[in-house]
């Protein structure tokens, strides 16, 4: 029942659901949750792995990892969407690195039997769920951390670039 | 060059590259890098990604995706180290989950070349490393989350049952 195989060092995963969002777009889809906020969003987990979401809904947030489908050629170095600067692809969350894998931390609204309705949904519609966690405070939110590139990017820059087109008002939700 | 494939909805990734640490027994290897501070380890980056890795020392903390490589077999449902409840395993950190996918947030003291010597490292000597994404406040540090069951565990509880029997000072770190 693993998920994961082995062969020659490579690493095999079966997704454990779907997700489903209202950006069906990858030029307009918004580059994190913070600039998605409000967008509603749901995964659709297999049932056989219900018995595995207990407990989930006492978490306010939760960790999605994914798999980038629409990814692309891999970039060894990329410009990030927030800064016309070349930067190496591991310093930036963008999808075109070497094993497409996404995270997006969204907050959980409710469990609907397997289904995980979320808000702050970053994520392209038809996305394959490799793995959800819980985030937990004390391992996850770390204050003062020194952000490289990042910093050189002001919030209002940040906000306008990061959404990408995504107005929340324009766009109900209508894939939820 | 994607690490990437897909075969009938499988996901396939090939590792880039080896973690290294002090952590040679599951039984004892702390469950967080919270309950593993100052424990020194590294992530030794194949060659060909060398590039991938500018900017990165910008970061203090970087994100570690990577396959448990030691996870034994699927439990939907789990007793966590921090607590004798039964848990579906979704809420937990456990690494028996249905894709053996784990993540650590690490403190990433410095880069030589394609190694990163990181400090807090809560992961087995071996583990295949999948993806590195820089830690970012803005997107990453959320305040006043609800945790679960994990606001049950108190503090002192949790500093006891994370670190595992890992003592920083019986454990210089020699493999770093």
């Amino acid at each position: 029942m693993n998920g994961a195989t082995s062969h020659a060092g490579n690493l095999t995963y079966a997704p454990i659901g779907i997700i489903r969002s209202p950006h069906t777009d990858p030029e307009r889809t918004p580059i994190q949750p913070v600039y998605a906020q409000g967008c509603p969003g749901r995964a659709e987990v297999m049932p056989q792995y219900a018995e595995g979401l207990k407990d989930l809904d006492g978490f306010s947030h939760i960790i999605l990892i994914y798999h980038f489908h629409k990814a692309g050629s891999v970039q060894l170095t990329v410009q990030p969407f927030l800064q016309d600067v070349e930067r190496g692809v591991f310093s930036t969350r963008a999808p075109c690195r070497p094993n497409s894998i996404g995270l997006s931390i969204v907050e959980l609204l409710r469990r609907e039997g397997t289904t995980l309705h979320f808000a702050g949904v970053d994520i392209l519609d038809g996305t394959p769920l490799l793995d959800i966690k819980p985030y937990v405070g004390r391992f996850d939110c770390i204050e003062g951390t020194r952000d490289g590139w990042q910093h050189e990017v002001d919030e209002p820059m940040a906000q306008l670039r990061g959404r990408r087109g995504y107005r929340p008002d324009h766009d109900p939700g209508g894939a939820s």
